[in-house]
């Protein structure tokens, strides 16, 4: 195990089989970490992976690529915004669902930040999904929010779309997809 | 203005006016400060407050007292719990009334916790004041959740009493009172 590797810091299974496919995809291989990804409270998804990434990478010495995403939802002043991960611990999907009954504004995006951190390096990348929240959850695919959103453009919600529609499409791919460019073509050692 | 004397560390005009009041009791005087509290990402009020309290410290170099307030709605797994502050600005109490249309179980609870930092202590108090959710928002007083919660043994909502009775017995006036308590029997030079 090389010391150079970059280090997936998440524990979520999900996540990590989106992105695997991903980092395959740009021949980048990475290695999983026990790390608790720190999570600073703010409403803004760029400073949430920001600090986790250099938090990381203070701890493990090594390179890291840490991600946040969060769910805004318009007609609720943007909530759950970044605490979606506690939002759905506590009241889940049907908790946004009764917020939003008889709501006509359905307006919704997913906003994921990726942030990277090395010795010599300290970037970020977003990624955005646009599209509505639906009357009712559909579909066994994705996890969170993934079986009340329907991505612009389509008419089935994640959760409906296979495995790999939804990797090709979502918010976390195009993130994850600005990081793995930028990563293929920065020098190795700068 | 002295170097030994609190600082208080909160913009909230509400909270300044019930904690006033109880610092004059005490005869025990603290200025206030422009620092912004210091918000870590935890579900646990304690570990908030000694948070902002040690920053406060380092910050101001000052003894600095700090609370955190979490509002749990039981049937909502506790939701929004520390969050209590974000959900106000987005949701506001009228989703806490429809996250619980039809709910039976209307118990929670607030918790405050002070945390009280100078060079030779870091001490935290605990207040805590169980109650149920009403069925609609009732009363002007009081700020926050005041209006839709009714304390135990009460019949009307924190925003329905008068000032003086919500001070008198309110999560926050505990754990203020537990802190004042304490400051006035430790030396004040150890």
């Amino acid at each position: 195990m090389s010391k150079d590797r970059i280090v997936l810091v998440t524990q979520n299974k999900h996540k990590l089989a989106e992105i695997t496919s991903l980092f395959n995809e740009y021949k980048i291989s990475f290695d999983t970490t026990d790390l608790e990804k720190l999570e600073i409270r703010s409403q803004n998804v760029k400073s949430i992976a920001i600090a986790a990434a250099k938090h990381a990478y203070e701890t493990l010495q090594r390179p890291v690529v840490v991600d946040d995403t969060g769910f805004f939802v318009e007609a609720l002043n943007n909530f759950p915004g970044s605490y979606a991960a506690y939002v759905l611990q506590t009241i889940d999907c049907a908790g946004i669902l009764r917020l939003l009954e008889g709501e006509k504004n359905r307006n919704a995006k997913f906003v994921t930040a990726v942030a990277f951190c090395d010795h010599n390096h300290l970037e970020v990348f977003l990624g955005e999904m646009t599209g509505t929240v639906s009357q009712k959850p559909s579909g066994k695919g994705g996890f969170g929010y993934d079986p009340i959103f329907i991505p612009e453009g389509y008419s089935q919600t994640y959760a409906e779309l296979s495995f790999s529609e939804k990797v090709r499409i979502s918010h976390r791919t195009r993130a994850f997809r600005a990081f793995l460019e930028w990563k293929t073509h920065i020098p190795d050692n700068p």
